[in-house]
């Protein structure tokens, strides 16, 4: 899931950055992309390993992380950058959570490709200063925020419904233990306080 | 031009990721959009040591590449690899022939730029399975590359008509000689034979 995840980012971001006002919003959209790409070099090169097909075992994510894209399409370049950030940022959160119950080489790599490599610090400049100089916008990209988290929650709902995998990895199972209930309720809140912090720092409106 | 080109391939290219079948497929344009957008900061870093900003650089470049690719957007994945392989090969071709008129430094960053990663041999090994399998698409995708090759010709020349500085630097001026009219004539018959051979590599007649 995180593998295809980071190959759409990068279809994404990449596409965004053709609606970028300048050769240096492009480029800092087009870096972030790339990054987005070898990650998932990484993560198909690790499905190897384990002795899978990557095409076989991307292809259940592939509907809801292919409809997440199309239901939330930037309509500009701003909505483009927040979406880089605030989706990227809740996406990267919840697969860190689940990374707490994989083996410790592939929670190594998943802990390695979802750092942050200073593509926030970017977004957060240039959007912090597109509100500063026109304060109307802010209401429009706080509902825009709204909207990635109440998808991107949709499809993981959709997921974790379709595949018992990951229920059972994150609730465990009769020959292994997961998370209890009040464990899960506590990831959703540390979910939620990392995208009102990321909303915070953007100067929106959670 | 050559900077913004790549800029700008490196975004049409990872959007045209998101309409192939497979994962593979995908990796496939990702891995040459990822190329690309490195040659893109090896060209901006040579930009700024030459003392120019890369932002007003470009800026003259940006209207005909992009109207380029806004007249060439690919109706599906296949018309997207063959834009990826003809209009790539016909721009770098006419890249590689401007080259031998600047610095050698810079020419030798523009052979670095415009080599060949292997992924010509990608596009044509996928299209030829395609048109293998289903003939008929072979006249739709012939026409395709007609209309990449003159699009791509109109923009040339447009650039060349409001920019004194190319055409100066193709057939010289008064310090300096360039190409006599033979001479481009010549450039333009080998970007014409070299076209052909791409079409003919991919089955599809020029």
């Amino acid at each position: 899931m995180l593998a295809y995840g980071e190959l759409t980012a990068f279809e994404r971001m990449a596409a965004d950055a053709a609606m970028a006002p300048t050769v240096a919003d492009k480029a800092g959209l087009a870096d972030a992309a790339t990054a987005e790409y070898r990650h998932f070099t990484l993560l198909r090169e690790r499905l190897q390993e384990l002795g899978a097909d990557p095409e076989e075992a991307m292809a259940p994510f592939r509907r809801p992380l292919d409809d997440f894209h199309v239901h939330t399409a930037p309509s500009d370049w701003l909505e483009g950058m927040i979406k880089a950030y605030v989706g990227d940022g809740i996406a990267t959160d919840f697969y860190l959570e689940i990374a707490n119950y994989v083996d410790p080489s592939t929670r190594r790599l998943v802990q390695e490709v979802c750092q942050d490599l200073g593509h926030a610090a970017f977004v957060v400049d240039r959007v912090r200063a597109v509100i500063a100089e026109d304060p109307r916008v802010a209401g429009r990209l706080a509902l825009w925020g709204r909207r990635l988290v109440g998808e991107a929650l949709s499809q993981a709902q959709r997921v974790a419904a379709e595949r018992d995998a990951l229920s059972a990895l994150l609730v465990g199972g009769v020959d292994r233990p997961g998370a209890d209930l009040a464990e899960i309720g506590r990831m959703l809140a540390r979910l939620t306080e990392n995208h009102t912090r990321r909303m915070a720092a953007l100067g929106l409106a959670a």
